[in-house]
């Protein structure tokens, strides 16, 4: 550790656990875009708030940027390290602090996989519901800093609604407790929800108290075919008029043919443009005949040309599968990801232009759908090429997110449904935002991180 | 109207309707606090978000400060204008702008009673699930401004939940049009959020586009009559474990006794320490079933001595109003209000050291309470003595107030649960905010309104 930088941190904090191993920063200085070379200073694994607030301390008096890092499983580039960061790695604060059986939260530390929650709220009998692919791997504080939506969201919301409590270091390593698990708390501005989605840009996360509910009830999953764009909606609103949803996903036939070769089982013996997945209460008979019903009906109005309700909770997983394995089966290919959301009415109409648009100007590539119909949140992934440069098929993808930008501005939709900007949608974040908008983002990251440390770059 | 500042504001906005009238200066200046004396400059009646914003130029100006005046039902003096600011009335702003049957959302103007909000979403069939007693007369922009809560907020959350879009003009009169109906929209800072709950001092809120939910089943009111202080949270307890509540509503028997006086019926016939109301589901035998185990486990354990589950919607209305017309039946003895939370499992701990500090400090006053206890809200209303001096009686109640927040920090409480922080309760924004989250919201209210126009001296 040859930086004097690093030589003062070590003297400041002797035991921090801290790396310059190339392999480690290689390894630290990315999430799962492959865009921009690793380049961090160092990676720092601090064990407790004290360690992080210390660091930030020496980052603030020494000009160095942070980048909070946590299961970077992140798709936006909002937990890369390019430009001589320090890497703040919470893998080593992930415990459990506590669970309340009377107010329902679970209070954790930021390094703690989601899928790690989940099961602590099963231990009490009770539910953690944000869910997505990712869970193994992400880490709370990450899904708490991007405000992690996936694929209950149509039922339960975003992490957002959540948290009950956060503990948070600001850019000057001021440690704030934020709302302190109140279920009511009218004391001035709720600096909590600020610091929710702000993509590390604020400050770090250090604590979490996450409100759990009472499970949902017993449910059935259902496998449909759509033969055309237009059903798909349709199907939706028959769906949530008659169900009570827990989910509402589709991919096309270009994703399934990808988790197919991932080793997925073809689920009808023909092809269909388009499959949704859905998931809802079933707790009884009458909610069984009604899913029946609205099956039928669907069949009936020619939205739906097959199905399959899952029988057992093994048929009901690997009809998860098909949607689930999506983002892991294109990730070879090099995926330029659009993650794009319009109000659900607009989903229809965006969609007919989304596709002529990229039809027009994809013909040579191939163009794979999916996502949270539901919310209005369509994931269109293109892939690579395998003989095209890296650099030419970005840069083409870039070109056609211009475009791209242009329509969803005239449907009043987000370029950024929940991956985040990062540094992948940083480009269009005016698309989204009014000036006057970014300008009091500015404002605001300028008070709560005067020296500009705080994930620089990423977001503003 | 001589002062040349709003000769000038005439002159600028030839339309805008405008009084200097003593009646309407006094009526506008005060919400339902009455310890304030109302001076206004005057009182501006914009009619469409133009006219606001250009309001909020020449206030800028001018450097004239601006309250912004909904129903001004506010218990904590957020609507006051004593300091020759000029009250923005939005009571001619109270459209609903449209709906969508897709998006499930209500687009409305900021001056439509909560009321006027519920009725339009029920005659699409749907709900808008905020709900409390000043419903008929509190505006939705009001709402917004103080997050407001009230008697679902167990079920529904508070007003944040519900907000999908919202459009602000901030102190530099730039409108804002936030998140626009979008279910998913990860494009940096929330600022939705930031607006919710600040009390009108970083912008004015000038149109909403709220959520509206599916109607709940039918349900069941249930009032109980509890022996003691401890039993209350068992009751809940139970109640949460084995129904699904809507509410759970206490108040005490000298609660009744003034809704009593003020002309309802006595439920039962002996008095009783403590009274529930609780609303949950109950479409079916089985929910009903259930409800009356509950009831009869409740009575077996002594905690619950007596009750009544109502027959009839009216009945069930009738039981509703010995909660709901509890302030209104205090409002002649001049309350002083406490509106206080902690987590719910610190209630029975904190109401027994309250108890014992309002027994020691009020011997002689007239101690009512009552609140959302499921939510870990107590509302706690200190009734003048007729032949006490105001003055003194406030100065009095203030003194307990700051014993109070000693006994609210051990429990990591909060001073205003939901009424918000306004002009009474800023002597202690400290106990509950710490001086860097107070610095941060200063330093974000300055970016927003740079010239300390919006609602001045409240809140910060």
């Amino acid at each position: 550790m040859t930086d004097p930088r690093l030589a003062e941190l070590i003297r400041l904090i002797p035991a921090l656990k801290l790396s310059v191993e190339a392999g480690d920063l290689e390894h630290h200085g990315r999430d799962w875009t492959r865009r921009w070379t690793p380049a961090p200073l160092a990676v720092a694994w601090p064990a407790s708030i004290d360690e992080v607030q210390g660091v930030v301390r020496w980052a603030s008096a020494h000009g160095v940027g942070i980048v909070p890092s946590g299961g970077r499983t992140g798709l936006s580039g909002g937990a890369v390290a390019a430009q001589g960061e320090l890497v703040l790695s919470l893998d080593r604060m992930n415990r459990v602090l506590g669970f309340d059986p009377i107010d329902r939260t679970l209070t954790v530390e930021p390094g703690i996989a989601l899928e790690a929650v989940q099961n602590a709220a099963r231990e009490h009998a009770l539910l953690y519901p944000v869910n997505f692919a990712a869970r193994g791997s992400c880490q709370i504080g990450g899904n708490i800093a991007t405000n992690a939506g996936g694929i209950r969201v149509i039922r339960y919301g975003n992490t957002r609604q959540w948290v009950a409590g956060l503990k948070v270091v600001t850019g000057t390593g001021e440690l704030l407790d934020l709302n302190r698990g109140l279920v009511k708390n009218a004391s001035g501005y709720d600096l909590r929800h600020l610091v929710i989605g702000s993509e590390g840009t604020l400050g770090i996360v250090v604590e979490a108290t996450l409100t759990l509910t009472s499970p949902p009830p017993p449910s059935q999953v259902m496998l449909l075919a759509v033969p055309a764009m237009d059903a798909l909606m349709k199907v939706f609103a028959e769906a949530r008029h008659r169900l009570a949803l827990e989910a509402f996903e589709f991919f096309t036939e270009r994703a399934l043919h990808h988790v197919l070769a991932h080793g997925a089982q073809r689920p009808f013996a023909e092809d269909h443009p388009f499959y949704v997945v859905t998931e809802f209460d079933a707790g009884d008979e009458k909610a069984e005949a009604e899913a029946l019903d609205f099956f039928e009906f669907c069949l009936g109005e020619g939205w739906v040309t097959d199905g399959v309700i899952a029988s057992s909770e093994a048929q009901a997983a690997s009809l998860w599968r098909l949607r689930e394995g999506i983002t892991e089966s294109l990730a070879p290919h090099k995926p330029y990801k659009n993650d794009v959301s319009v109000r659900i009415s607009a989903v229809p109409a965006f969609m007919e232009e989304m596709h002529a648009l990229l039809s027009a100007e994809y013909p040579a590539f191939d163009v794979v759908w999916f996502g949270h119909i539901g919310d209005g949140n369509l994931h269109i992934n293109v892939l690579k090429p395998a003989e095209l440069d890296n650099g030419v098929f970005v840069e083409q993808c870039e070109h056609v997110t211009s475009l791209l930008v242009e329509t969803l501005a005239r449907h009043g939709g987000s370029i950024s449904a929940e991956h985040g900007i990062g540094l992948v949608k940083k480009p269009w974040l005016g698309s989204v935002r009014s000036e006057a908008e970014i300008a009091l983002m500015r404002g605001i990251k300028a008070v709560w991180d005067p020296n500009g440390i705080m994930n620089p770059g990423k977001l503003l």
